[in-house]
């Protein structure tokens, strides 16, 4: 048998030309979603798709998919990739290295000359960055059934023009693309990434098999006391804001900071008022960030937030707003080994890592097994014109990721 | 036997009259230590005192003595008064309440014809406020022996003008005034206040009784931890500022605020940074405020701010600094006693009182056997152009100083 390989030139190659759509003068690129910018991407990837012989077609949510097409096409394909658009201020491998890669491993695999079993689909999402439209992974996230396609159309960027219509005007560009409903039944999903952490460069590894994208909840906590003044104010007919900050905060860091290792527990901002040296505290007002890689765990430490908050305010009011929770997402068991297999059958340096980012993958793995491969980026750096991936760690994610898909159909039998 | 009383139509028009010098359009006063408003003051008072043949006189700190002869000048005098420099934005009855009843007193006690077995001295001390010349209580600071002459003639105001330059002005527009070395024996010292606090008027008393004047030390507190990001830092490689506050706070509060009734432990300015919603904290500056009457018990609660920071700090660092310290004093029992026997032999609501602000008796109490009267001011309200006193308290006040002024032989026997 054939060792298959990708081509690290040609990859690289493509990273650079994409990076030119969009290309900022400080080396970033500009390329949100759903602009004139992502339909060139949309072109140039379809090219390079339409030479390798995979057919483009795209779905209502202006998800844009690039198929090597199998021998049974009922069978539930195999789909690979990750997005185009990036931030104002993005950088050149944030999204594309993962479409790059996808692309690669599907151009290798439809070179070998036989047909494989399944379809095999690249993928570039809609709208990951959620920069123009908020909130981001929109794409995915109606993939995955999560969203009605008609609630992210009503998005609106900042000029007042909708996500449906710009989804629209970029599926007219393309007037000989088949756009079918969104979302399919998929055998799974491998979506490759720079890491945006230094995790993998300071333990010197090539690849990090992602074990999880840990959840977020964050809160304002609004603690309500009375003013008074510090010099004649009897302590116990105070109400002291403070003094039922340092409670609660204290038994959350006790609680929660110490729930387990993997827990994350921080108070990064903390208003106080009405801040003068000599007068009882009325008012402090302060930001819970707490992230977990599992949901239970995650639940569990929230409702210590409800609990130690109502439980130590007395005698001040408190107030437990929540305002962002992104579920935890543990990823595939199965397709983790196989991908810390195929590093290790490279003999390429590979660990697994926790995302600390939500991707496209966290909508996907509610709907199939999912998994995804990083690879380093220079100082953790992302979001930023200065943000840079090694041409060799480029390389050794993208054969992770093809030793992955050619070898697939072994997996699932 | 005549019982004496004071002229309470005299007293309130000199009141009135004093609060011409230095008439600000609102109602209120700016007679700042040392101007030319403060010798006017002088003169007027010194210009009264002799009507009454009380002898003039001043010491090289600028207090002013107005003396009844007794009949052994030898004999440690009994000294009552306050001041008659105000804030650039004071009121008509802080200080100058004082220093008048102390004058009507002494001029009622030198009516009746008789010679006091001892000298009766009404003083006006120097620079009481502090507004122009810091730190205040300087007159009465000298006259205890607490600062040297010379330390506190070095003091400038904004304009660069030495407080020693300001007191030669001020004696050398009184050729014909005796003056003496700051400091001499005294018998015992009693000072008439407005309240500057709510507790008599809420109680609806005439008068206060004070017991103390409660001490009071503040620190800022630093504490320096380590930035880092929420979401990715371990938290057992934490140093977060905030965590350690929380244990300190929540320490302090437990175990400082809660220590004994008369304890007031305030927390009242928290400073944190960066203060981002994600980010580990790496400072938190904040001030403590603590006061108690007594000083043995304002000892060990400061001793317990530093144990507390110490113990509670760790992983980050903290730093203690002391920034005020002023000794708690409680006041003169027997003095206590006849002050509240003279208001209850003429039926004067009266009550113990405690003093949450310095006075000129906090100095004189480290030299002899001290205590004050307070009367109410409205809503609480001083160093304001809205300070109020009502006659009607004024001559309460002064009653019961004029007395135990005369009746202090009998007490001293």
């Amino acid at each position: 048998m054939t060792v298959l390989d990708i081509d690290e030139e040609r990859l690289w190659t493509r990273l650079m030309q994409l990076a030119g759509i969009g290309a900022t003068p400080g080396g970033g690129v500009d390329r949100q979603a759903l602009t004139d910018g992502e339909a060139q991407a949309w072109r140039l990837v379809i090219g390079w798709a339409a030479e390798a012989g995979l057919e483009a077609s795209a779905d209502r949510a202006a998800n844009l998919f690039l198929t090597l097409p199998g021998r049974d096409r009922k069978l539930p394909p195999l789909m690979i990739g990750s997005h185009l658009d990036t931030q104002p201020t993005g950088g050149r491998f944030d999204g594309a290295f993962g479409v790059l890669a996808a692309l690669e491993a599907a151009t290798v695999i439809a070179g070998q000359g036989a047909t494989p079993e399944r379809d095999l689909v690249v993928v570039a999402w809609m709208n990951e960055e959620g920069s123009r439209f908020a909130p981001g992974m929109m794409g995915s996230n109606v993939f995955a059934g999560f969203r009605p396609l008609e609630e992210i159309r009503a998005a609106v960027d900042t000029r007042g023009i909708s996500a449906g219509a710009e989804i629209d005007r970029l599926l007219s560009a393309f007037p000989e693309l088949p756009v079918r409903d969104p979302g399919f039944a998929l055998l799974a999903y491998v979506e490759p990434h720079i890491e945006q952490h230094v995790l993998l460069e300071q333990a010197g590894k090539a690849v990090g098999i992602v074990t999880a994208i840990q959840g977020k909840k964050t809160w304002e906590i609004v603690i309500g006391g009375e003013k008074g003044h510090a010099g004649t104010l009897a302590m116990d007919r105070r109400r002291d804001a403070v003094a039922a900050f340092a409670r609660i905060a204290a038994a959350l860091y006790a609680g929660i900071g110490g729930y387990d290792d993997l827990v994350k527990f921080t108070i990064g901002r903390v208003d106080v008022e009405p801040n003068a040296p000599s007068v009882v505290v009325d008012a402090v007002r302060f930001r819970i960030d707490l992230r977990h890689p599992e949901t239970t765990t995650l639940q569990a430490c929230a409702q210590l937030v409800q609990e130690i908050c109502a439980r130590e305010a007395a005698p001040c009011k408190v107030e437990v707003k929540p305002l962002v929770s992104t579920a935890s997402t543990p990823f595939d068991e199965g397709l983790r080994i196989m991908l810390g297999a195929a590093a290790a059958a490279r003999a390429i340096p590979a660990m697994p890592v926790l995302s600390y980012a939500g991707h496209d993958a966290l909508q996907m793995a509610g709907v199939c097994p999912s998994a995804m491969i990083f690879i380093p980026c220079r100082d953790g750096i992302s979001h930023s014109e200065t943000e840079w991936a090694e041409p060799a760690h480029v390389a050794a994610g993208a054969r992770v990721l093809l030793d992955v898909a050619a070898g697939i159909e072994s997996f699932v039998r």
